[in-house]
């Protein structure tokens, strides 16, 4: 199965996305790394009576190149107790995804997916993390996409996941399964 | 009490909004929309040995602004079981503040103010923004910040949150709190 | 509609108990208080051959009890940061109930009610409550039952309910909503 | 350091067991089997004016044995999302321990303690079992004991757990740390 990994840290060779490369190597998979895009916050025009305004970004290509994938594993460090500014932006503007008219297979196409996360933080990341998984879950949810799994990291400093034994090993599961 | 109410959304009478201004009416506080101001996203250079780079946004000024309250109610539209992108960017950027050797006051000053969380969404709110207020929490206890009281509000459609008599009255509930 | 409300407390005049008839007063519906019933704890044996032992003791009465009311509000006061022992020791049983030939509509009967809770804990409940109302929105998923309402109410002491003004008046509101 | 994990279930054989072996093996640990034992629920007296009625059963005993260790590891199946009926009332009487002059070091004693989760579920644990999860770090806070790590394993027949590969890893993790 085709696996993507969406990073979306703001910034390069950070924890989460040791971890994430940990789980899944650099050639088993389509790495994209949302810092490299640009990608517009949404503006909610749901309602307008024109509907959304068309966004000169990059966000469709991500889409398309996400919706090519089997298994979609979203890496990123937790900003206080959340997905990172770069990871929520890519996801609320899948809000506008799905008016667009070109993109009515997208919420059908997300069904069929596999969702992981691995998230990264320093403050007590596998119980204040909690909300996090929770709240992805009820993404999911929303697109009927199964949650595979999942894991908090522990980690400030740069490098310093590289101690968090338990988190590396719960990754190292991950590619086990992932690669059945 | 000075209050400042941050609306988050990213359009105009939105839902959320016209639940915090049942909350707390327009003469009542300072009422502040992000969608008004240019707020760039975090991008995370803690680690960076020059730490972080200046940004010309409107970040500060408001920081400045809310300083100035010693209640903060923050009014936000769920995106996706969280924050909206704007008020998720407001806050992000506060890793920069911190670090910000001319704002070395911002985490002691927030510490002795009230907050309050306004949220509104679509999909069962009641239950499944209970990991958004979780993680407000969090925010709050970061900063031994008070959380004084939350309100849930469903609504999907402009206007909608008028029907919900339950948020309504919460929020009545809040207003009697808040001039006490 | 008939509405039962189920007394979780293991003392009588408590604060859960208070704020339920706060909710739902004493004519207006049917109140059952579990102290007064003897409900032994459940023995797993579902996977035992002969399934589960009878067992002498008054659940299946208040189970038949309950199922002839459409609304059930369940009132506990909160211990450990979960339901009171015996309204958790009531629900656990249910497993036994639903494995009882003479209870085949047992599901099926829970799916058609609403139900309602109302816990009161002297511990921060609006915060450390929310994983209580999160479980006990997965049990109503499980029956496929309307999880239409909750009210969490902080007390520690005997009549402390009385100071929460806003756990009083969400009561209140419930009332109305029930009423319709 | 000496460990004692306290199995919840209350049957012989059962999942959680399995997997709380897989993690502290017989020889390591005090194995503490709830059910062997006989341990009334709480009824709150808290607020008598003689405070607690003496209770004639076996939780003291299982109390004094449990600080005579400083690991801790809590084993229990999932009932309803929550703990098992054993784990709850044993936990519920701590309220009563609390209260109990000879134990006055009860609190100060558990401080000093590392305490581990283990549970086992059949309906979605890694999702559902969060506010359990949530819940006990509550407990553990209270105490200001150290939460160290948790496992949830899904299962449900008997011997079910031992294809929950992910879990069994997790498990073997915890061994590892534990040892240390």
């Amino acid at each position: 199965m085709k696996i993507a990994v969406i990073h979306g840290s703001s910034r390069q060779n950070g924890n989460a996305e040791y971890l994430a490369y940990h789980a899944v190597p650099k050639e088993k998979a389509t790495h994209i790394h949302l810092q490299d895009y640009h990608i517009q916050q949404i503006i909610d025009e749901r309602h307008e009576v024109k509907g959304f305004k068309n966004v000169h970004d990059d966000h469709k290509e991500l889409i398309d190149l996400m919706l090519r994938h089997e298994i979609i594993v979203f890496s990123t460090p937790i900003y206080w107790y959340s997905l990172s500014g770069p990871m929520k932006t890519f996801i609320d503007r899948w809000s506008q995804i799905m008016r667009d008219p070109n993109y009515a297979h997208f919420r059908g196409e997300l069904k069929k997916k596999k969702a992981y996360l691995i998230a990264v933080g320093g403050d007590n990341p596998t119980i204040k993390g909690l909300p996090l998984v929770q709240q992805f879950n009820y993404i999911c949810q929303f697109f009927g996409m199964e949650f595979a799994g999942y894991v908090l990291g522990q980690a400030s400093k740069p490098g310093d996941i590289k101690n968090n034994k338990r988190a590396l090993d719960e990754a190292a599961v991950l590619v086990t399964e992932i690669n059945l």
